[in-house]
């Protein structure tokens, strides 16, 4: 199963907001659909973001001929969200593809796709040898949001290093933080861990610091969604204090992405443009009260991690380590 | 009006698991009914349940005689929550004057109550005042949990230095940090604010560490559960993510609690019991669902925050200042 595809001329996704209660594939046939989906998080996480801007791009292509119409679709793309650097660069790419006509944009969205179910395979294996040989035999983890296959095509970022750990019978447990305003990781991360059989405790988002200085948690693993050129991590909303947390314990704190997650174009996280969401997400829970009516609320659904909080940066093709730049002659960490 | 009272022969609270659809009194005639009480935080805060804890003895004073099943009340009052030192110093400070009878038990019972009174307005008043000198006329601030009138009996603690700073127009807007699992933040301080007509914004526990980092709060204010020996603060969890974020940062981070907190016989935070409290309170929310069915979760109640990463303790009667022990011969910073 993959989280989001090109089936049939159109795009095909899991639509996540209404996980875990049911399992439902919908469809967009049309930019407009799309730019709905992405707004709301039915499709969601870095590398699925990219995957969705180069195939709506290739839905834009279809639904369009050369114009003023046509550019402004793609530009709605790339604007939906703007905190994740992979949903631009997808829209960029296969928007270069525009001018050679349809099938050479959608062939541009599929190898996306492609590339992204390569790199979860090779940053899963990456990631688990580097915690293996940091934690242990049995390294119990924190992880936060949601960084599984719902986050990419398959497999995933941080999630898929947890999962291949499991299955290398090489992991101690997990705690799922449990993300809120949106819950990805109670709703999501917990739904895939349950699926793929792996042990794992939710936990409140404010609870991670304390049960890694109570010596629960032997490394924090999470993803990104925009790593700039001086090291600094952007994340969900929570990743920050998970790497105080793991600073202060003096354990590691693990990035795993993709490299269409690093931004070299965007110097520090002081530059990345963090997405405030409507409150509304602050103040309610499907139906359910938690806050008094007129109450008001600040969204920010994004925080930046300093590199010096970063222990090391897993990408399908090297390891940023400490001292080690984003951007340069070649990581020292490399591994072939 | 008071969040806890003994009205007509028996302890009346401000139920706080309703807040904020419905205020309602609920009136607690017997041992078993405010233990219930206590276990289901339909009232909370340190303060309060040292009050609670008191009346607790004084109801148990006239539902039993002398004799093992008396005593195995007064020990079950003080066993209902294991971490804020209140409760079970209020049982004992009521329980001493058993052999004295009911009525000077209760008569003890209420001189807690007027004691935390007399507390929240001293303390209201010194920590506004330390908090104007350390931030200037309009500073902005991010609290934690709820540790206003509803914690206490009236006032409160951190909260009611925020209220303070308010009616001197000295306030320049504050976060309430919304306190999962059971919201106590976005309930019940939200709830407090709006009716002291304070502008403050909600937001998720784990956007403290980065609205601090990205400037829009000068210092942090806390309540406490227990202070211990050595400085180290018990407090609902995620005061030690809040902590670190303001240590980084560099703005105070201040902790507001009566002298009746302060637990000199516990020398540090590993000392003391953390309430590990029903995975039921993480996985749903007032009937809306936040994980799968079968979902396993941890649920520590409070953390630790080391004294390192506290700027200064404000008590009724003094302030603990860096380099200030809890216990010893004299604050060197105490106030008049």
């Amino acid at each position: 199963m993959r989280t989001i595809d090109w089936v049939g001329g159109a795009v095909e996704i899991i639509d996540q907001t209404i996980l875990p209660e049911r399992l439902e594939v919908r469809r967009l046939t049309t930019v407009a659909e799309l730019v709905e989906a992405v707004r709301t998080l039915a499709v969601r996480g870095a590398p699925a973001l990219g995957v969705a801007g180069a195939m709506g791009v290739a839905l834009a292509a279809r639904e369009h001929s050369p114009g003023p119409g046509r550019d402004a679709a793609v530009r709605e793309i790339g604007a939906a969200r703007p905190t994740a650097v992979n949903l631009a660069a997808g829209v960029r790419r296969a928007a270069a593809r525009l001018t050679d006509g349809p099938d050479a944009v959608l062939a541009e969205a599929l190898a996306v796709r492609d590339e992204e179910i390569a790199s979860s395979a090779a940053m899963a294996a990456r990631g688990a040898d580097l915690v293996s040989e940091w934690c242990g035999p049995a390294p119990r983890l924190l992880t936060h949001c949601n960084t599984g296959a719902l986050a990419a095509v398959t497999g995933g970022t941080a999630l898929a290093v947890v999962t291949e750990l499991h299955r290398r019978g090489a992991l101690g447990g997990v705690v799922a933080s449990e993300t809120r305003p949106l819950l990805q990781g109670a709703r999501l991360t917990a739904w895939e861990l349950a699926r793929a059989g792996v042990p794992y405790r939710v936990a409140v988002d404010a609870a991670g610091p304390y049960l890694v200085a109570r010596g629960e948690v032997d490394a924090v693993v999470v993803g990104a969604d925009r790593i700039c050129a001086n090291g600094d991590v952007v994340n969900k909303i929570g990743t920050y204090a998970h790497a105080l947390g793991a600073a202060r314990a003096g354990i590691p704190f693990l990035v795993v992405a993709p490299e269409s997650t690093v931004d070299s174009t965007t110097a520090s996280g002081a530059d990345v443009p963090i997405e405030d969401r409507d409150p509304a997400e602050v103040l309610g829970y499907r139906g359910a009260v938690t806050a008094p009516d007129g109450a008001a609320a600040v969204n920010p659904a994004f925080d930046v991690t300093p590199a010096d909080l970063v222990t090391a940066i897993v990408t399908d093709r090297r390891v940023i380590g400490p001292g080690t730049p984003v951007i340069g002659p070649g990581p020292a960490h490399e591994t072939p």
